[in-house]
């Protein structure tokens, strides 16, 4: 039996600890303050923003909603972008990605500052994943599986960890911040030969595959901690992980489940992000 | 015997192309151009400047030289730099660093644009090294292997790869492009348990442990390609490796040597990035 690294205990200690940092900053007079951008209607977008909403007024930041034509033009867009930057009553901003395709998303996204990013998409952000420095914010799905494995006294030092997905937003940036921890950390993707076999010799498995359940028993051995990324939607119609939760939980340790593992724990990372910008002070 | 991975076959043959693109470019009225710039007379920074010019002038690459004074100020320096910013005669861009002290390093090296920025300094240029994509250029050095890799026709897709060492200008950036060539990519570095037993499973082992001769016998096993980063002196006043090259040559089927090494194809590298820069037409 497995331990289950359950995103809701992570949670609730993380809000715990905001909703006392957002209290001591608006006693200072620091209303700490979300901008959320967003062009048109994604259900994806919608949903996520409420979430991510409901979790900030929750803990005591407050959020601004921008919201753009699904038409809007690149220009109205940025200028968008300039007023949050401009605003020193807002500390953090989440954009919602993919724009529409008149877009340039390189230029539209590095035109926030990156002070302001708190969900890691400017390449000064990048560029502090990169170097372990804290320029920046950290992706926010990446920085949740860290979360997870902190919250559980996970200590990754020394210890083998493999990623398994190389993408821009998750992949990667959990490869380099587990790095930057003193793991030591293989990246695997779809041209790894033997997959299975070099994540059995892992003691940490961070999954980030894009397949549901696709992740089974041949991939795990005893006393590995499994994080899964992965939030898909069953032949059932159910969310699952990328994991096969039922095969890998009677062999490993401990295991994060979906849904209520990381997906669980991103918008309370936002919101961190959020408090330590406004602890900044616009710097 | 290990086959030896020639810096020098991999100059020539860069060069005799590198030369072809640059009387390409003359003819259509475009002299491929370098800047330097260099803040005071640091010995290596002096060194490098002239190897770099020199082997930039062989190819047909214009190099002007801008040198400020060891005690210039950040607004002269940042001065400089949009000068060559602004030049559209220049195409690439070498800012020696580390940069005295009184300089904020972030800022300064942000100030070039990442399309001059031929030796990957930049945000933008990291951010180009970590999403796999051609923005910006990576850093010469790690570049520099993956020059060697290609000419010697050493595939790494599905293959084992070990990088020993995390540092911003090589070991990270390294293992980043590995990964986008398809390798599934260990890290390791000093925190790494039996790092010996890791690299023995590799195909291919980038070594930046930035220590003469530590990586010895116990790291290799037959079959192997070695990529040396190290230089540094011996005992006896000589280059050497961070490789024990009299130990390893005799196991693995390749290696790069130290000296006429990676460091021999550093500025070759440069000076594809600057001809890459002028066929782009300051784009």
């Amino acid at each position: 039996m497995a331990k289950i690294l359950s995103g809701k205990e992570v949670v609730e200690a993380l809000n715990e600890n905001l909703t006392t940092r957002a209290k001591a900053l608006v006693e200072k007079g620091v209303t700490p303050c979300l901008a959320t951008v967003r062009v048109g209607e994604r259900p994806d977008d919608v949903a996520y923003e409420r979430g991510a909403t409901n979790r900030c007024k929750k803990i005591g930041i407050e959020v601004k909603h921008f919201v753009l034509p699904e038409n809007a033009s690149q220009e109205e867009l940025l200028a968008t972008i300039d007023e949050v930057n401009q605003d020193d009553s807002i500390h953090g901003c989440l954009l919602f990605r993919p724009l529409p395709k008149q877009f340039n998303d390189e230029v539209v996204r590095n035109a926030l500052l990156p002070k302001k990013d708190v969900d890691g998409i400017t390449n000064g952000s990048l560029a502090g994943v990169f170097a372990g420095t804290d320029q920046g914010y950290p992706p926010c799905t990446p920085a949740a599986c860290m979360e997870i494995l902190e919250h559980f006294d996970v200590d990754v030092t020394g210890k083998k960890a493999v990623v398994i997905g190389r993408s821009l937003v998750v992949g990667r940036p959990a490869a380099l911040m587990l790095t930057s921890r003193n793991a030591t950390v293989t990246v695997c993707h779809t041209k790894t030969v033997d997959m299975p076999g070099i994540c059995r010799e892992a003691d940490v498995i961070v999954v980030a595959a894009g397949r549901a359940n696709v992740i089974g028993k041949e991939y795990f051995s005893p006393g590995q901690t499994v994080i899964d990324v992965g939030i898909n939607i069953d032949e059932d119609g159910k969310f699952c992980g990328d994991v096969n939760f039922e095969e890998a939980e009677p062999i490993v340790a401990a295991i994060s489940p979906v849904p209520g593992g990381v997906g669980t724990v991103t918008t309370s990372v936002l919101a961190k992000h959020v408090i330590k910008a406004a602890e900044r002070g616009n710097k």
